[in-house]
């Protein structure tokens, strides 16, 4: 693991050093994740107050913004210096993998490929394939018939690519995805199901990372399409033609049914269930379990069973919470009345009991 | 993909065509699914009023059922004769992969091979696994000691099958999927957990699909069973000794606990649990996750947490949606009564006091 | 599959026979599972009901603790008893699978190997990996660079354990786990997402047991770390920096978001979901499907969504089933106020009308 001092990250970065510039840096992480040792930043002048409370040793602020115990970058772009620290502490593929076919790949001599490209031991790449420029293929992957993978992409282990599906660049791929899988469709007559062919395929555009264990349904016909800088953790399901819009984020075991679409910048967070032929606007976001049952309007937060606006359904979720007082609390306003009824009846004109 | 004219397809499966018959047709899908140049079906009058929205360019319909803008095939048995139209566009297994075995798989002697079987590259069988006529088993599975695989079948990559299970004819099993994994049984002593052997099987009847990345435990002792005709999609969680009645679908992402029994044609939505040890009566159905916790009669549709029985659900679900109302009204009427009070308090009998 | 007789088993585990000390047994399983042919435990008083109903054709009790209609063998530590005879029914990984190495795995020179070990078909060991005494890797499985198994373990086809993770002594991985895929951390400038370099690793225990598919992400930095005797089930999540306690059990398709840290003795029900950030105390349960969105104190049980104390999660539960009612009841109750308001109007002074 490479190292830097602070005064060397200033110097790559940009920016002038507050406190301790000869400070050893390993590594990088965000406000609340970051450890003694690491470098994190500060962005967002609403965060300012997570300063007191970070582990890190360095922070790299704009001027101005926040005051740090620890060694400080000030920096007016505080994000984009991150990146490039992040950047710093990177391998990337091109340096962690050897540039080089192993002898035990399987590639027919129809396949295309690209240069600078790693293959690993029993890869098994089928007729037509066609894989970009600086693409890394990590061991025991499956590569189907007429797949076509972009430039500068990272598959994992045991990754399956189905028949004629597309991968864009610099897309990574992780252990045990399956991309391409036959959508779950029948046809029921009565009582049996006949399988209704699914003949169309996945599309993943470029910067899309897809996590371990993942699925992704091929379309009926036509495409399911996950758009550019889309991020899906690991064990989500991607029934067939859904669409992902750009840069939208699904979190671990949410679920998407048949047809839905995704706009931009969506996110759902984990274990979030999605029906089918729904839409979602643009920057909308499901909660953790969130059960969405119709279209959520653009920039729209939901949670819950069924999936509320996420303020009314907190407001329905404090309410349950005193619903057992309120049942206790309604019996005795009950009797109340009722003795009020008797004490009418009982008052004033008693005589006409 | 092939593509056929309207004539010729009314030709193949029988019907009078109205409206144009050279129209090209090159796929098939339900109503609502359909795009333009695709094929669909009106089997159910009840879906009349979908036509008009439909975008396929063509339908199947019984005589008098229905008016359609595009063209129609009239035929008093319109499902039968889709499903026709469905074979039409489909390739089969025998079609689509060479019937060969790859020099790469590993196949010891005591394997018995069926007639026109495919095998792919870096298989792994194992000891005395038999092998049905014309199934095709892609690329790295791993077909563990004594399987049993039955005749046209489709394995598709790196799916894993234990040792000793059986799968029947016809089934389908998506890439990844693990059948016969170990049943999650320990027993505790205190605070350690001491692991009980599964020494059973899972037996997969026929014509089975089971998605990519599904996971079924074998028996502790005696048999994980999917009964034929099921459908499994991804990443469903069977536990062990469950039993899966015949026609029964199961949606991605559900999980079923251990020796849960389903009926008969029982669907399951994405993402419902089932609790272990309950019966699912036949023709049951469990709303998108809907938690089960206890058994469900037949013919009974349930859903939400734990799972009501569903008309009962959708009214609780509504009513909550009142409750942060509910709290603020019932407010006001205690201080209504607690005026009634004072007022009668105040009232007549004020002497009392 | 051996085959006991009763007197036999008493005479390995120590006993005295009580009836037919000739009946052969087969198996073993717990109270509620076990069938014909089998032998059960008794090791706590309050389930000697249940041997009414089991179907087990023997049981090992102590002496004083219940009668059965079958044999039993009298043990005063039934449970220490009942697990000497688990394991004369299970087979070792050293029995079941051949001390060998395959051809076909692919070993570099620097990989260290332990004795008696076991590799199958098509395994690729990275470089430096390093393997322990009597462990089985299956056909299929991918090491990679620098990861360290101990001794005693099992690893299942189409394992991937990614880069410089350690697993310690006695560990069994299931098919298609994935140990070390990237944790999901991004860094977004509006709406671009940038991925934080997940640089630490997953350390498994001694002990632990891992489920088929399940997927354990590295830590950013640091260590995910599964205690000593852990039992993960299929399809979990485990999110990167995760600490999951001693003797924990985490049940199918639950989910545990990044820095969540469960303590010992932990139980997760199935499709349980955690929030990150959190700390669940030792001892603590969570029910199927609860959604728990908070810290949970030592010995708590919780569930639903949001998971709440489950006693008082049940009372709100049950309190819902009764609000369609209560909202009728409710507005009767505000026409009788109503009523005695006008009642009170009209009453005495009736006069004023």
């Amino acid at each position: 693991m490479p190292s830097y001092r602070i005064e060397e990250i200033a110097g790559i970065v940009g920016g002038k050093v507050e406190g301790d510039g000869s400070i050893e840096i390993h590594g990088v992480a965000g406000l609340k994740e970051a450890v003694s040792g690491e470098i994190t930043f500060l962005a967002n002048p609403k965060y300012e107050s997570y300063l007191a409370s970070t582990n890190a040793s360095a922070v790299i602020a704009a001027s101005g913004n926040g005051s740090f115990d620890g060694a400080v970058i000030r920096n007016d772009n505080p994000y984009l210096a991150f990146l490039k620290v992040v950047r710093l502490f990177s391998e990337t593929p091109l340096e962690k993998y050897s540039r080089e076919v192993h002898p035990t790949a399987i590639i027919p001599d129809n396949v295309t490929l690209g240069d600078e490209i790693s293959i690993g031991a029993y890869v098994v790449l089928e007729d037509n394939v066609v894989v970009g420029d600086r693409t890394t293929i990590l061991p025991l992957a499956c590569i189907n018939d007429g797949v076509r993978i972009g430039s500068d992409c990272l598959i994992y282990p045991h990754v399956t690519i189905r028949e004629k599906c597309e991968v864009g660049d610099r897309v990574i791929i992780h252990s045990g995805a399956v991309i391409g899988s036959d959508g779950f469709g029948y046809a029921k007559d009565g009582k049996e199901h006949h399988k209704i062919p699914q003949i169309g395929i996945v599309r993943i555009e470029e910067d899309v990372e897809i996590g371990a264990n993942t699925t992704i349904d091929r379309a009926t016909t036509g495409v399911t399409l996950i758009r550019r800088g889309s991020k899906l953790d690991n064990l989500v399901q991607i029934a067939h033609n859904v669409v992902i819009g750009e840069n939208s984020v699904v979190a671990a075991q949410a679920g998407i049914s048949g047809s839905t679409e995704l706009g931009k910048n969506v996110v759902l967070a984990g274990q979030a269930g999605l029906v089918g032929h729904i839409k979602v606007g643009d920057g909308a976001m499901v909660g953790a379990q969130g059960g969405v049952t119709k279209s959520i309007p653009a920039g729209t937060s939901v949670s819950g069973y069924p999936a509320r606006e996420h303020s009314f359904a907190r407001k329905i979720c404090a309410a349950t919470a005193r619903l057992p007082d309120l049942l206790k609390e309604f019996r005795n306003l009950q009797n109340r009345v009722d003795a009020l009824e008797k004490g009418k009846g009982s008052g004033p004109s008693a005589e006409d009991d």
